[in-house]
């Protein structure tokens, strides 16, 4: 059985502790430095196997996660958390087959993320204004994701919208998201989901009262809170490290009866 | 376009408000009996519509989230949370075509989820032990996920163990997590995941012990917690009801050098 | 050496587990009925005996803590939680020898918690413009207070602002804290502690900035989450149950030089 | 009225903005440098007023809070935070005539909060194996706290245990909890509190079952999350930054019935 082997130009994760691991490209050859020493990657690589640095420390071959990629992202903006990542796809009817809008592209975390998960027919929209951070979003999306799975438009959506309809799922993370809303009303099937990310409370208000206005239903925000812990063989304690917020997640979706008109 | 009809048989959120709520499958004339009324499902049914019931109150046919899914399982036993659920897909390599283990079937939350995001090749194994919970689980992958995508085993798997072998991600919800650990070993490719999910630190601790010596890496244990906000004119502020526990996560990665050995 | 034992009128609480724990008053002979049988008094009480009730129920005789008296008394408004009563004595400089005005007494938790803690010339001026909800505050600091640590006030504070000067804390839990600054900046001591109560962000943000404009500086607003802890031989896990929310505290200290007027 | 006059000797709080606060005492004609320049103290002080340092902000001369003097106090140990020092309060029957054994004395938080809350007859006992932890608490308590409530012990307690009789409280904040117990039974009050603060959840478990078996009951272990918020016009949202972790807090109360005898 040949299937261990790392392939040429496969992300792999060296691993030599917490405080030593590196995401990187299988190159036979290929020299990894770092404070821990340097290290050659061999002419056959084996999934699970340990190299051993020029320092000596044992590096392992593993697997990388999803947050693994995300968590390495060239930035040029904030990006979603995997805590929060996960909400999204919970709170809507997300399936491989999906048809999604985000806006902005970002550094492209949530772009790689959706795009992993994504099989043709199934779509996503990536719009931003800004094109720098949507060339940073699409070598991420080249180095970690499925670029076939995405169509990115430059485009500023608060003036012109969507280019889309019939779209399942519009995942807005934008300064102000009340001005996408009544676009991703007009793009949205019937029944589906609005998602908005936001720091502050009142951006929160402010689209909640928009998409009430416009016939969003079953509106719901949450905020989320991830804790690691620590576990040793000297004791169990949650780590003093913790971040104490990012974005409230807020979800809401479509019906054909605007309350105005009611 | 007549794309935004629901089709017979399809799963429908009927939203009355978040006191009145139901999830139910469209049947032309099935008549939906609550606490608000009566309702008739008409012969032609839109989505994002508004119908009312015979005591005036308005619901909308909306389209059910995964998470309403999962809330909605009939049960047997405890189930998986949608907040912590996304975790298990960030922190592993999750794919539509990974090869995933899950021991136990439970009442089938994991279960409905992951099949709802997988596509062939992709394929979910779901062992239990207890016929009961195992027929809960199929019952409610039929109403709520894609049997295709799932094989069921009973088997007692701290003693027999799993059939497959290279494996993506194994995904262990059982009270004595550290005995299915050295399975999960033999059952996953290298560099693959193990993710278990416990109530109480001291099976965290136990099951780490036993990954650890032999080989898993990149271990981690997490817990969420997460709130909800009410967003309202008169004012914005997290609800007053919280769950303040469901379980602690942890995570690690297969490696080929057990620990004992070196 | 005879100190342990309990006085009559004392306050004891019998524990018979977190199921079935009385606060009460110790008189000879008095019955205490409750779901788990009836305990009769003894002539002679000693502190941490067992007593055992009709049903064969040990009750132990312990001293009540401050929280107890807190959680239990009677109510005609929402009380602080003792969780955040002790944010209110170390983000001030409290003494037993502070002079603090409170507004309003609302059920008395805080006038009850602080008249144990002051010591004269120490005093807390508790103010209230509703004769019901004082009355049952006077009733619960004659119960479980020091009542001559306090001095009640029947009056509109929206409109007619505070009696006292050169006060060191005010403390402020009223619906609308913002009409409450001016009076309290009045009040209070240069350099001294305005805190206030509020469950929702807007009074927050309101109050602040009626504060910022007439001088207060060093502000500050927090909220406390607190969990219980299952410790138990089968395993240790946080509580299922646990508050999401109570109120958010805010602090600010007088400064000479109002803001508008720079 | 000359009361708003800073005395000499007084501790103040210059407030120059969260990023330029400074804790001082007052001497007339002092220097206090800081990165935001020099500032002379006037012969005569008031309370609230500003002063202008060398680079020109300006400095409010405010009163520190309990809070203030606690996290600046000159470190040895880990101290008790704020968070947690008022659970203390809380959860016991504390008074200001309480008699109270603390066992470690670590950098003096606990000591310097409570003796400023004690009143004659009122006493803390506070007990360290350690002379160096010793002498920096005795420091932080001559500088931030009142001496004279405060009987200073050096002592190794897990051996010798305490001298006192019959106190209301007693306050362990030591790595091996459980070998305290026994001396805290005997030095408290029938019906008496003993709380202990423990990082890792082995050490609460095991001091736990060392208190049932001696006859505590009602206990109880929390453990408390803080976080503070960005009020601001262009938005409100809680604080990135957070405190993952302090400490256990566990409480019990002693009865004269150990469990082992019955």
């Amino acid at each position: 059985m040949r299937e261990d082997l790392v392939k040429e130009g496969e992300k792999i994760l060296l691993w030599g502790g917490p405080d030593a691991n590196f995401l990187t490209e299988y190159r036979v050859g290929k020299a990894v430095h770092s404070h821990r020493g340097i290290l050659y990657l061999p002419k056959e690589l084996r999934w699970g196997e340990g190299l051993v640095s020029s320092t000596g420390r044992v590096f392992y071959v593993i697997r990388p996660s999803n947050a693994d990629f995300i968590l390495r992202l060239k930035r040029k903006t904030n990006i979603f958390y995997p805590k929060d990542i996960g909400l999204v796809l919970l709170y809507t009817n997300f399936s491989p087959f999906s048809r999604v809008i985000e806006v902005g592209s970002g550094s492209g975390a949530m772009t790689v993320f959706l795009s992993n998960l994504l099989v043709p027919p199934g779509k996503l929209f990536s719009y931003d204004n800004n094109p720098e951070h949507q060339k940073t979003a699409k070598e991420n999306l080249k180095n970690f994701g499925k670029p076939e799975n995405v169509i990115f438009r430059l485009r500023d959506v608060y003036v012109c919208g969507f280019v889309e309809r019939d779209v399942d799922i519009v995942i807005v993370d934008v300064p102000e998201p009340w001005k996408v809303v009544p676009h991703a009303y007009k793009s949205l099937k019937d029944g589906g989901f609005l998602v908005f990310a936001s720091p502050n409370i009142e951006q929160v208000k402010e689209t909640r009262e928009v998409m009430a206005k416009l016939g969003f239903v079953a509106m719901k925000t949450v905020e989320i809170l991830m804790r690691e812990w620590q576990i040793r063989d000297v004791g169990c304690r949650p780590e003093h490290e913790m971040r104490g917020h990012t974005l409230f997640y807020s979800f809401g979706r479509k019906t054909k009866t605007p309350k105005d008109a009611t």
